[in-house]
């Protein structure tokens, strides 16, 4: 599930007509997200900072802390790699920076940063590096944006995954329900959910990567489902719940995020009229995901069909984001991204609506901006009829 | 699990006190961690910003999405708040702190930032408070350095979560060997024991919060336990393998670790000397972890053990970390951290040797220090005859 090196130099061939466009003579790039795309090297994250160097004229340098030096090797990281011992040491990271571009005639000129860089650090990396000229750049986010046929192929797989948990998730509740015992807690479902995911990850792939997770999920049923991002909880589910499994998965981190709303049980009148405005929400929503179409003319269609019904007051949030190396990224389906949409971008369609005291529904597909429209990654079925968990 | 009014109180007189010596104005909070600390809202952090802001009159407000609203008041947030709709907005969430911060006559003179900001986002808070001199200060991380009474107890229910965990990860293997069946899979073990210490917490108490996660652990086995961070694996532990559990535990998010190194079978002789030489230091660095001594001489004490015999070649790390809300937070028990410890505050005591190819040692457990010398909190048993898994 490794990248191949046609990815990473033509990834590569992009930061440097990006940085030869922005008049950079190279950048520090140290978000683990943005190290992951650049250099394929994927490391569990700590105060320890990774720096990696891409110079206007081809140079790849990473520091890394020695922890993560045989690890980086085995990933074999697309850039020279050097080591300082541990943080903060007595020459600090920022340090042993300075003196890494200085050893290769960096260093000076007009050198790009992230504006995800902790001022602090940007203190820190302006004082070792006094004849540069520090620049906030956006340039790999913007690379970031539209995916690699390489990476599409990896979202792809990362929807399989979803789709399967979703399936595991609601098999243990019918199983449940079937031997009469006591229905699942909340917690005891995202477990098992994240537990199939991981396990299908193993068995699937060769060489296991990622940044942040391989498999996660937030489920909630009932009253605490009204609270979008509530912390979970050891409630069991009951027979009339309605059910929101918020399901993610990445191969090689590259994420999908799959959500679906059950009900245990038949149905009442309020939980079918909830649930059918979100599903037409998300399916307007989904059908406008049109190349050239901006974010925020997305969203406006997409939560105007929950305004139009008179819900207006349960919507908590926009319809959706981008999702690639990170689970959340750029463009924001939102009333403020004026972004267009382009083919490659992969971006979640999730609107949900949030009734306090009773429930929240939200349904959620992960779907590929193509010339030809939208192509939903996520394929989990989404009416009611096959979101009902007889009891 | 809530700390009382009166930890917050508490807190709020200490930051009082440090603005006013720090001559500041106030200061905005964003970073999760420090509002978990001041204001007890505990959260899913996503892109949407949370700020907090502390006036040196004593006001406290926080801006946060409207999809946090319900949960910060069902947590009982120490602050006045309000709400933007969503990230990024057409009017920004650092347009709506300058509007908020306007609204109450404050947002002008000198305001404290912690160095953890991002950089993009300084710039974003400096065009919305134009009249106002952002400092950064390290105010609130000197807070947390040295814990409250009442935080001291919950890392010592976190402590005894992660000595169960460890206890459930033994017996696991030990039934599995018991059976004759097959050894369980690195990350069966790992979910079995992060299981093991939820459950444990949501039995144990009615409000669950946290800022990261409840319970967590790296568990790895022969070769893989040599690269102290790599990734999980899908690798079966074996008789004659030496096997890391690194586990960790949050109650409230208040952190402890708990590591254990374990042979399973008969250790051999190098098995043996690697596990004893590791013991020692975590003996020595244990014991040496006296308050007024420095992080970087207690570090230096522990790691000469291993140095001393002859293992230098094998360290990947520095001894230890703070530990509190943050997993890892300073002091850095390192050579470069010259803070002198401290009662109250709690650190990692975890040196290691790692023998590429063969495998790590580590043991780690979390050390509170008080007047009269250090205190573990972690108490599962440490010495290698404890530490063999019969086979």
């Amino acid at each position: 599930m490794w990248l191949p090196d046609d990815f990473y130099e033509r990834v590569h061939g992009r930061v440097l007509e990006a940085l030869a466009e922005a008049r950079l003579d190279g950048m520090i790039v140290t978000a683990p997200a943005d190290v992951a795309y650049l250099a394929g090297f994927y490391y569990a994250v700590t105060e320890r900072p990774v720096y990696l160097w891409i110079g206007a004229d081809g140079a790849r340098h990473c520091l890394l802390p020695e922890l993560d030096s045989e690890y980086a090797a085995a990933q074999r990281i697309r850039a020279e790699t050097a080591t300082y011992f541990e943080y903060p040491g007595v020459i600090s990271p920022e340090q042993h920076l300075g003196t890494l571009l200085a050893g290769i005639g960096a260093g000076t000129g007009r050198i790009g940063y992230a504006p995800s860089l902790a001022s602090g650090t940007l203190e820190a990396v302006r004082r070792e590096l006094p004849d540069a000229a520090l620049v906030p750049t956006g340039l790999v986010g913007r690379l970031r944006l539209r995916k690699e046929p390489e990476e599409i192929a990896l979202h792809r797989s990362a929807a399989e995954i979803c789709d399967a948990m979703l399936a595991a998730g609601r098999t243990m509740i019918s199983d449940a329900i079937a031997a009469g015992g006591p229905l699942p807690r909340e917690g005891e479902i995202a477990r098992h959910v994240i537990g199939h995911g991981t396990d299908l990850i193993y068995d699937r792939y060769d060489h296991v990567v990622f940044t942040t997770k391989l498999a996660g999920g937030l489920v909630y049923a009932g009253p605490n489902s009204a609270r979008p991002h509530g912390l979970p909880s050891s409630r069991r589910v009951e027979v009339g719940d309605t059910l929101i499994l918020s399901l993610g998965a990445a191969v090689a981190s590259r994420f999908v995020e799959s959500e679906r709303t059950f009900v245990i049980g038949e149905p009442t009148d309020d939980q079918r009229r909830y649930f059918g405005v979100v599903a037409e929400a998300q399916q307007v929503g989904t059908d406008a995901m049109i190349a050239g179409r901006s974010c925020a003319d997305v969203n406006a269609a997409c939560l105007a069909v929950i305004k139009d019904a008179g819900y207006g007051r349960f919507l908590r949030h926009r319809q959706g984001h981008g999702i690639g190396i990170a689970q959340h990224e750029p463009p924001w389906i939102e009333d403020g991204d004026r972004t267009p949409l382009a083919p490659g971008m992969i971006v979640s369609s999730e609107p949900g609506l949030y009734v306090p005291g009773h429930a929240g529904y939200r349904i959620s597909d992960s779907v590929l901006i193509t010339e030809d429209g939208p192509e939903r990654l996520t394929r989990y079925p989404r009416t009611l009829e096959e979101n009902v968990i007889a009891a």
